[in-house]
């Protein structure tokens, strides 16, 4: 698929969310499944209305490691199911204490904080079904999937994204250098959006030097994105964004634009973009969606 | 081994905690990783004296397979660490709010909820990554490991314990019938019990015949082992549980006492204990620790 303009790029990735709506509304258990609560509780965060951006980027791994992006989408939908946890139990009272997530109210406002805990703990663990049930993937070689969950389980545990969220706790004194916000985010944000690439193309059986390439993409632009992120929430706009800016200063959140400044940061982006593209040169032309990918998570708005 | 006696059942658990506590300290990461805060919050659960009932079912369900029950160490550790996680989210405030857990206070009134909840998380997550890690058990077959995966992942996730937790926290009145309880115990924790005597037997490549007469005894212990918690809960002495009594009555809990007597629980629990060891009959000498363990739920006075 070319995604040479921004029509384009609109376009495949409005198609590839709707494989991993349908396939999320397939894979994943139903209301009518006991305790009803549950499960109502998973879906309701799950189908909230995210970019689906992890999963996107999964099918993505996949086809420019030359394979088919539809035969890993149990993957993608676990690594949706991982980030929609984290959401979850981030928005808890406990943590940042959130009544709101992309203008709905957050799933302990609605359900209650025992039921979000467990509904996170469920995804968290539906996930990892996800991945090892063989009846998922069932062409799959075993040692493929093992080294596959190996993978995630370290991008979402405590020495990646669970580590990330308690070194976020730490008082703000402690974190103003960039070097800290890096490593923060490498773990925070990073290591899964770098997992659900290289994923992608493990599942496909991608050679080792496109996983190093795709590896070294998906750590710029995991980084590039929380960047982008920061920058948004001083410059967006409210409509856009489906919520209010200037929160992470009201939180005392620090952020690239307050160690380095906007500008400092706008360039680092365009850099850790500039350097995602390059570390694709060797690949052809079933990388462009990540090459579109990467240019969308600069400008885009939302 | 033989556990003919209860002294050799004595001798038996406690050789078999000391390997888990050994295998544990030198497979979950130490506090010198960063951030240390985790670590040390994930640890100091861990090692707040459980009795390891879930992985030396583990070991026990290798050994009456045939198998090395060192072998099936990692695999023991993880479960050990999805249960210690469930204990942690089940102490929260906006859970079962419990401030002490055998005599020690719980994980967030140490570490604070955010990093309770974290901590948890954290366990869970390092479970599936000790089970899926080729470090680990390295001669194990790629498919037998998917396929465990796949067993305590359901065990564990919304159709098992989460289910369950969810389930316990229905009102008093839509469970006062014996089948409620049965079958949010068999969730709650007799999936993890049994799942752990299966996943033993199936890592050391257990024949069909074995892993099903394993399945129903672990079943059955699992529920007999909550039935003996709500009577020693009812009739135990508060110094060798190392916790008050009456605590079921005093929350509104529905127990079996409450809803069949005690006398009859005493019965279900003796008959399903039975059961068990007919389910055993197949299986040689080296299920024996398997046959001490379904008396000493039976027996337990903590």
């Amino acid at each position: 698929m070319k995604t040479g303009s921004e029509d384009n790029l609109e376009n495949y990735l409005s198609q590839r969310r709707a494989l991993v709506e349908e396939a999320l509304e397939r894979l994943i258990p139903g209301e009518e499944n006991a305790p009803s609560l549950l499960f109502r509780a998973m879906r309701y965060s799950l189908f909230a209305g995210g970019k689906r951006l992890r999963p996107i980027l999964c099918l993505a791994g996949a086809e420019a490691a030359g394979g088919d992006p539809a035969s890993v989408l149990p993957a993608a939908c676990a690594l949706e199911c991982i980030h929609t946890y984290s959401l979850i139990h981030d928005d808890l009272p406990a943590m940042d204490d959130d009544d709101l997530r992309r203008g709905k109210p957050t799933c302990h406002k609605v359900f209650g904080e025992a039921t979000a805990i467990l509904a996170g703990d469920a995804l968290l663990t539906q996930a990892f079904t996800l991945l090892a049930d063989p009846r998922h993937m069932p062409s799959l070689p075993p040692l493929t999937r093992v080294k596959v969950i190996a993978e995630i389980g370290k991008a979402a545990g405590p020495f990646g994204m669970v580590g990330g969220q308690v070194m976020d706790m730490a008082p703000p004194e402690g974190r103003g250098e960039v070097s800290f916000l890096d490593a923060m985010h490498r773990r925070k944000t990073g290591a899964m959006i770098r997992v659900s690439v290289v994923a992608g193309a493990m599942l496909c059986g991608g050679d080792p030097m496109t996983i190093k390439a795709l590896s070294s993409y998906g750590e710029r632009i995991g980084l590039a994105f929380q960047i982008a992120d920061d920058i948004l929430d001083v410059t967006g706009d409210p409509g856009e964004l489906g919520k209010g800016t200037g929160g992470d200063r009201r939180l005392g959140k620090v952020t690239y634009p307050a160690v380095m400044g906007l500008e400092a940061s706008r360039r680092r982006m365009a850099d850790l973009v500039d350097g995602a593209l390059t570390d694709l040169e060797g690949l052809d032309e079933r990388a462009h969606p990540l090459r579109g990918i990467a240019k969308f998570i600069m400008e885009r708005k939302s």
